[in-house]
């Protein structure tokens, strides 16, 4: 009895009209990472587990897929527990009693003897490590861009894939607001030619820290940005109450809701500035935030760049500006991309001071608020098929064959059917399920002129044509 | 102390040079796919192991990547052992013993425990699952193209990697000799725009089983094909010492060698139908490379299309066809693509009575072969950018990226020198290791007048020009 097959849970097929669809939202995103200056890096899906653990957090290393050592991994770690009863400096609590019974086993202790390699998790910690490994033919500012698949073993739900793509421009090496400007056009860019209309929101994590400061709450600073992080979900209130538990007194939240009110003026940059502008964190954030709106107002934007002073995501890693897109259209509110400047990128390997600056697509939201909204072109189709050749008899494949091969010398995506023992109904039929806009019937008559007949499939009408003429119709 | 990050052996970096070439010659095979009117496919990296495992064979199974489960597998796999000692209907041979010590423990007969999910093997099995799958919305035939990582736990060696790309071409749904006919041109199309001179070799399965049953050793098909598989390496004295170990007797071995040998002359095909003709098989298998003959005369092809009677990979199985291409040129003589007749692709999965032929890619071998003659065009750089904008201070800086915009409007890779810290050499630098073409310094005298002194790089010329100018000149 053969077995009926499925799909791992969060991960998908991608039919021809999907494939194209995203490669459409692929390649405007690689044109302007191109005309922007990045160059294209791709690592491998396997990385070893060293290099991805402890990089994204406890969460992460448990959502990290681990692939298993081939080889009898039982008996390493069996001859491993044996080693470490006569060794006083190896740990013995992995198997937590001499019995060596698999029940008694710790799988996290144990994953050591059993999986070296993981999958690729997100593209940042694979680029750090390529620039630590490459740092002496690396010509810093890097401009680099990553389009590759990621893995999580995440719970999947909307929007939420365990096999999904991220899409990723850097500059590395170079502090200066050009690239922020640069990469927020990047996304105007993108988003203007995908024909989705988006909100750009830029926060700066200097401001965060000045509000700390001012408030002096500075050892609450994770607690603080942990809860204005979910004020888009919880609202002013439920902030609040995280506040209140976090131990902040009245006065202290008021200023805190204050700062986060100050993005709704006309001139929130300004606004932040008579609060924080005193501080030296403030001082410094503002100043950032300025140069960075007048860099952007000679780039034009299509879309609304808007500073957020609610934007608190990814403050673990963040260091100065805090980027995020949400789509403007349509129910999906979750971040369709996001970025950010960090410090210290590659000082996790060993190589410091090296500051950078980065913003990331997701392809599969994006791909998915497209088709929400139907954004996408109708052009795109599941095949480029412009013309089916179609025929009686081996005389006439043939001939069919042969006119085949000349449209395609010229460029043109063009069909035999294959199959000669298929009426030309079924023929037809094919070249209608595949929306072919054009067929071509060679009878008798064609084997002796060279005119052919050439059906237009949608209109129903037929003209006689010459080849030449055909080749041009359809170049 | 930071770690030194490395990478799993077998897998590789491609940087940005490597990207452009790797990407080039990915669309000159996307091109030909789609002018011959295949659709793409794109499968998760990730399939149940129940899809992968008994599909590639013992060693097959044994170079799958698989990936750990999450959860506690070890209180599964113990829960499970207790379960079985009360059910004699339950495999106990997994843990040999009651005493459930890991180093008892089978890691062959526990892996359902530990790992659910594999790594895609080749793009052919995760093919037919998807067509099984989606069997009620595909219209046959259905010309799928698919081009995507692979992951082998294999012994690294020389063009043998352990995460490599597949571009796979395939028709199912129909038994034409049109279909091999245009994967043959294909080949030779993708190959000639490459300007990889190749040999592409053909041989038929069915051939290959007449001639067993001509000398009478049936029986001893797959010991004669793997013989012959290995003529390349061996030659025909190192084939006749497996022939004869074999238990074939000097006669029949005399008879394999001769038909080994019709390829060498003029007319093969004829050559075969004097020695296999009167055999059903032989009459079917001449009759079908008859028919691909005369397709193929109307296709004229660049590179040689063999009919190699001693091309024998794949026999457990191709059902028709066997193809094979190789490098003409330089040391490198594996195979850098291959195909075939397969007669029941989706029977594994359930789905019986559906042929299908198809093609295979090896990007990684194709680029190693082309790297080595020297075949990449010198217009495949690191990057797009045309000119690099450089400036001396704040005033300078702006007017630059006004100007570096504008290009970039007109669709022109450009880029701004990011840095204001930089001096001009310092900027100048960054262009020439970038090797970017052309060069304009922003200063004092280009924020009065319309005119930009434009050098270029290579000449080290520098001339006066308008924007329009420069526009015209880089786009």
């Amino acid at each position: 009895m053969a077995q009926k097959p499925s799909l791992p849970q969060g991960t998908r097929d991608f039919g021809p009209l999907v494939v194209q669809r995203r490669k459409y939202i692929l390649q405007i995103i690689e044109a302007v990472f191109k005309k922007y200056g990045f160059m294209p890096l791709e690592t491998p899906a396997m990385e070893q587990l060293s290099t991805l653990s402890g990089k994204y957090g406890d969460e992460g290393d448990q959502l990290l897929y681990k692939i298993l050592n081939s080889g009898d991994y039982f008996k390493k770690l069996s001859a491993y527990q044996t080693q470490a009863m006569g060794h006083e400096e190896l740990d013995k609590t992995f198997i937590p009693s001499y019995d060596n019974t698999i029940e008694n086993l710790d799988p996290k202790k144990s994953l050591p003897f059993i999986a070296e390699k993981g999958l690729r998790y997100d593209l940042t910690v694979p680029f750090a490590r390529y620039v630590t490994m490459n740092r002496n033919s690396i010509t810093l500012p890097f401009k680099r861009y990553q389009m590759q698949t990621v893995w999580r073993a995440d719970k999947p739900q909307k929007g939420r894939y365990r096999e999904f793509w991220q899409c990723d421009a850097d500059v590395i090496g170079s502090d200066s607001l050009v690239n922020e400007a640069e990469l927020l056009k990047m996304y105007d860019e993108v988003f203007a030619l995908l024909n989705l209309p988006v909100v750009i929101k830029v926060n700066n994590r200097k401001l965060l820290s000045a509000l700390a400061t001012l408030i002096k709450a500075e050892p609450h600073f994770v607690a603080i940005t942990v809860a204005i992080d979910k004020l888009d979900k919880i609202g002013q209130s439920g902030v609040t109450d995280i506040l209140v538990q976090t131990g902040l007194d009245t006065k202290q939240i008021q200023q805190i809701l204050t700062f986060l009110n100050l993005g709704k003026l006309a001139n929130p940059i300004e606004a932040a500035e008579v609060m924080l502008g005193d501080l030296e964190e403030g001082k410094l954030g503002i100043a950032e935030l300025k140069k960075l709106r007048e860099f952007l107002s000679l780039l034009s934007p299509f879309n609304t760049i808007e500073f957020d002073f609610t934007l608190a995501r990814g403050l673990s890693y963040y260091t100065g500006a805090i980027v995020e897109v949400q789509a403007n259209i349509g129910a999906f509110k979750s971040s369709i991309g996001g970025g950010g400047r960090y410090d210290n990128l590659t000082g996790i390997f060993g190589m410091p001071g090296i500051s950078g600056v980065g913003i990331s697509f997701g392809l599969d939201r994006i791909y998915d608020v497209m088709e929400e909204q139907q954004l996408f072109p109708s052009y795109l189709k599941t095949n480029d098929t412009k013309i089916l050749f179609c025929y009686f008899d081996a005389t006439t494949q043939l001939k069919a064959l042969s006119l085949c091969a000349e449209l395609r010398n010229n460029g043109i995506a063009a069909e035999v059917y294959p199959d000669i023992t298929k009426k030309i109904g079924k023929q037809l039929e094919y070249a209608n399920k595949l929306q072919i806009n054009y067929a071509c019937i060679i009878g008798e008559s064609e084997l002796q002129s060279n005119t052919l007949q050439v059906k237009n499939l949608q209109s129903g009408e037929q003209h006689p044509m010459e080849i030449n003429s055909l080749i041009t119709l359809l170049q």
